[in-house]
């Protein structure tokens, strides 16, 4: 028998070895063996303990040598200290994969982390691969192969299913895949990552894209763990056809941070994970229930619905208005338009012997009939003027269901057209009717808001970034390689990019000669001062020559009492510009997802005014017309009550040229600020540059 | 026996009639009778029917002149053109309420329109009180009074309940209820509005004031009509210590335009909204399902927890690492804080033989017995560190009851230190356990979250407004009563109430001698122009006397080509204020609450910026102060990076003294705007401004 790959080894073993299983029933180490033979794994299990000859009625090894066959997976239950000792073994075994249960590792603090990275190390030199320590396990769950210690797994009937779900919250993991088994999901495989020590969620998901069993992949995500990993994993899963639904804890500060101490993971921007999983084409929802009511509606419409460059327009239909406002009121909070149905449409189905009204609900209450209501609703999926069609049944969900429940199953429903339905009633008869039919059907009006919004919002990924220097900007010799640069030196790096900056001069305090005209701004130039205004390093409004000697006389006193270490290089004499709008423009290294860049609104509030666009660095032109848009204080300079309006297109060209700082060959940017950059008709300019290099 | 009061009749009539009852058992109109045979309604009940003489086995009277006793209320369930004449004959027979389910009326068009006005001036001269048209019923449900053809109550049991329900939405109120009754929660009455012709819910609350059997009142609304009336009852209701919890569609302008397009209301601005539930001290809560799952927090807490005036700190403990976070990170958008525990209380819990880490989420995974577990309950609810107590429970609440779940009914839980829950699993018979118990027992971590932000963050109502016209401002002799008053009149008015308006003189166009220092803004003076900058009438920056005179004479040409109607009164000059920041003061009526006070960030980008604040007009000085921390730019001048500070409390009283324009004897204020207001560190000035009278 051929040595399985490394993604069967992990996901679809067939021969496991349970290190540490316990022959007490009761005890957590004994689950996966009862689960294993309650779940019916053809496979060959091998318990492992040196203190008994039998562990629940089986026979038991007293250790990984003395087993009779090679085994693919080996999962280790022991207290954490011996678990090092025992990866010498699990190569000699045969294992591919070894899941580590035992705790004490990275989430433990310090020392813990030490003894993971010396696991880790040891794995390597074995050519094991370690999923945790500290997972709860995994779980083939069609092949009853419950390698896996969640106490879910003690229902009595597993459903199995084409959905797969990847877990960074061990704990968390059975209450998802109770919350699924009560919704009448089936999984294909459960994966509960633990510490990442070193398969991390990027890898399991690529080996999913593998799984002939799994169509959709859902992520439990506390943090972003090797997110190069996951963008790879997530490009496949995307080109494979596999949709991929990710619920990521840290939206709010406090969530991130919490995500951070209680799993030791760094934390980074929310608005950067936004970008990150925009850009690789995973849809993102906001609350848990969703996570699960969306995979239908995602499973059966992904292929083919197209992606959209604007608001989303539904069709909602429905037999009680009330219960529609609450989605459609839902719906306007995430930006999606409940659109009426054109004087066309309401003709034609007129034609057809229904009379409609325009309104943006479609109100069939007590009119039509069941006939009639999958007539307007196959009429609806076949219209080019909403994106999807929502049915919100309300008290025939719970006591006729064959007036409005039936004809969405009996309908006829195109592929690129998606439908789902919101049921006002506790109605749970009609929620497994629809459920089996493959039916998106929601429980609250906010889960179908917050899935319509995921799924139709969903965004095209972003091609792969380009392979090797070809379009990196080439640091200019001479130029420093660490350190902050002077404004000067940066100014010298935007207009190598491309960029327009404002006219400035370097001159000597001794010698203030330049040729820029009055008014002028002056400032220090300084590497080691990166807030100048904070420092007394800024003026503006110079009116002439005499007054130029007074005030840079005056501004060297005050930074050399407020910065006395601080070496002037220069002054810079600066052209005083004018603009529309005042802009930041940002490059940064997000600590879980890379290369960013930022658009927002500019000036000293600009962090006040929660008005700003993020994008993985680089990106093209068009990704920074979507960025321009998103940032509201443009539209004062794109058609807003006759204000004088902005070249847009030199705007975008500044954006796309500033995201290179991700891509240069020679240095490395930590992080780029223009702020501000003047927006004006004729295109930006950079006033005010700040570049600090690794 | 006396004629029972207008809210006895209305909420829990003794007798009865059913006008149009049907005899057909599988019709609409039928269901009152069986409804109320089949849950035992006590009173006497007269199915009035002029074709037959039986009704489902009850004899059956022709018409309401044959009864043989007085009724209380009649349900009419005829075609909508047959009511009218009908009122007469309820009146005859002793009704006080009639409750009318036809429709054909103010929800169907100006016609119905019309056919309501008629029926309502037919009901006062009668004497007779209307809920209606097109109100599906009303439920005095521990008495078995169903007066309505709501399939929901076809269920075998009905749940009594010290909780009241009010819909305006008729097609909800069934989903409302069988969501209420999976739920386990029971109700006493439960009130359809209909069209509200007459009684609007703000009577139904009244009435539900005065109902022995109502603790807590939930009301379901699409729109505000009659907010006085609303209000007083609120009060009402407030005074009683019954808790009012509501959830309003229209939070999106899309979700509002349908209310208004569904029921024929009028649709206001959402934050007014909110303003007016934040001054009547009512709980709004924004998702569905949170209206049931706050209930048993509210009712048990409402009494006694402090109105809190900064972020709730709310204590978290769990067995899910994950799924507290799943909760904690919902708070953190809504700005609660998960509060770790000092290291008192650290100490505190360690000499009770529990070790704890000082972490914004209490993780007892494993570590706690259920003693251990009901003590460190007790504990924190008897900390003064935090101000609820959340417990998430994980997969013991679906396998290990005990742990976990049953020390939250066990602890000795003191009034006013909420404790909640959430239930990571799916955990049906643990969340009914919790529910039988009074504990609010959350499903989701959104429901959770906001039920928490909703109840911590509830205000103590507002003092009602002064009676009689001792605090009104008085409309000084010789100023305009009606239409646009000029920039020059409004700044006279602003100076009236006390704040301070940037200097100014009115010239004519042919002697422009003035006392301003240079330089000066001017802006053309006329009651004919609303809107001064978009017809050319400002110019600022003017340097001295000649340059005035140019720019006067271009300013005046360009108002005359634009505006060619308009009569100029005269011309401003005005002295040039610096700033801190520019703030919008704005007083308008909103169409469903009444007066109402705006604070934003100013100029042109106002709009833009979603920055502001809203409250019922007048406010107070602390309501001011609230107002301003509200407004994220003011963080600018409230102590930011060492900027300079401004005359908060200064502003604070402008805010106050403008909010007195609600109260104005001797003319209406429409609207009035001061934009831009210049914050400064001496204070506010009023820059331009503009009042409209009704």
């Amino acid at each position: 028998m051929p040595s399985p790959s490394f993604a069967l080894a992990l996901l679809s073993p067939r021969s496991i070895a349970l290190v540490g299983v316990s022959g007490d029933a009761s005890k957590n180490t004994a689950r996966p063996l009862l689960f294993m033979r309650k779940h019916g794994f053809k496979g060959d299990v091998y318990p492992v303990n040196p203190a008994r000859k039998e562990v629940l009625g089986e026979p038991a090894y007293p250790d990984l040598a003395s087993l009779p066959a090679p085994v693919d997976h080996v999962f280790i239950m022991v207290p954490g200290q011996h678990v090092l000792g025992l990866l010498e073994p699990c190569a000699a075994a045969g294992a591919k994969v070894v899941t580590v249960y035992s705790d004490g590792f990275g989430e433990s603090g310090d020392e813990g982390g030490r003894r993971q990275e010396q696991l880790v190390q040891r794995a390597r030199e074995l050519g094991l691969r370690i999923l945790g320590p500290n997972s709860i396990g995994l779980a083939d769950i069609p092949a009853g192969a419950i390698i896996s210690v969640n106490a879910a797994f003690a229902a009595d009937d597993l459903i199995a299913g084409d959905v797969s779900i990847v877990s960074q919250s061990g704990s968390m993991m059975g209450s998802l895949l109770s919350r699924a088994a009560a919704r009448g999901f089936g999984f294909a495989k459960s994966v509960s990552v633990g510490n990442e020590s070193d398969i991390s969620v990027g890898e399991v998901v690529d080996a999913l894209v593998d799984d002939a069993q799994t169509r959709v992949i859902l992520l439990f995500l506390e943090t972003i763990r090797e997110s190069p990993v996951l963008a790879a994993a997530l490009r496949r899963a995307h080109a494979a056809g596999k949709p991929v639904i990710a619920y990521k804890l840290g939206r709010s500060r406090q969530g991130g941070e919490l995500s951070q101490s209680h799993t030791g993971a760094i934390a980074g921007n929310d608005a950067a994970v936004d970008a990150f999983f925009r850009a690789h084409g995973v849809i993102r929802v906001h609350m848990l229930e969703t996570l699960f009511e969306i995979v239908p509606l995602v499973a059966r419409y992904a292929q083919q619905t197209p992606f959209l460059n604007r608001s989303p327009r539904v069709a909602v239909i429905t037999t009680t208005g009330g219960g529609a406002a609450t989605v459609v009121d839902s719906l306007g909070m995430h930006g999606l338009q409940a659109v009426a149905p054109p004087m066309e449409f309401i003709d034609h189905m007129a034609g057809r012997g229904l009379a409609l009204r325009q309104t943006p609900v479609i109100d069939l209450t007590l009119a039509a009939t069941s006939a009639q209501y999958k007539d307007l609703l196959e009429q609806l999926l076949a219209a080019p003027w909403c994106d999807a069609v929502l049915s919100v049944v309300g008290s025939s969900a719970q006591f006729h269901p064959d007036l409005a429940v039936r004809p969405l199953i009996e309908a006829d429903k195109p592929a690129g057209k998606p439908l789902a339905a919101f049921l006002a009633p506790h109605a749970p008869e009609s929620l497994a009717r629809l459920q089996e039919n493959s039916i998106a059907a929601f429980r609250t009006p906010e889960a179908c808001a917050d899935a319509l919004a995921a799924f139709l919002g969903r965004a095209r990924p972003s091609p792969p970034p380009p392979r090797g220097g070809g379009a990196a900007f080439s640091w200019p010799a001479g130029m420093a390689r660490s350190g902050l640069l002077t404004e000067y030196e940066a100014g010298q790096i935007l207009g190598r990019l491309g960029l327009r900056v404002a006219r400035t001069r370097m001159v000597a305090p001794g010698d203030l000669r330049h040729d820029i005209p009055y008014p002028v701004a002056v400032k220090v130039c300084s590497r080691d001062i990166a807030h100048k205004t904070d420092a007394g390093g800024v003026r503006v409004g110079v009116a002439d020559d005499a007054d130029l000697q007074r005030q840079v006389h005056a501004m060297l006193g005050e930074v050399g009492r407020r910065l006395p270490q601080a070496r002037v290089e220069g002054i810079l004499v600066q052209k005083m510009e004018d603009r529309l709008i005042e802009l930041i423009l940002g490059f940064r290294r997000d600590p879980l997802v890379g290369p960013i860049v930022v658009l927002g609104a500019g000036g000293i509030a600009a962090e006040l005014s929660e008005d700003f666009s993020v994008r993985l660095a680089p990106v093209d032109l068009a990704t920074a017309h979507e960025m321009i848009k998103e940032v509201r204080i443009t539209q004062l300079v794109r058609g807003y009550r006759g204000l004088p309006e902005a070249d847009c297109d030199a705007l975008a060209a500044d954006i796309a040229a500033f995201s290179r700082l991700a891509s240069v060959s020679g240095a490395s940017v930590a992080e780029a600020e223009i702020n501000p950059l003047f927006v004006r008709r004729d295109g930006a300019i950079a006033v005010d540059a700040l570049i600090s290099l690794h």
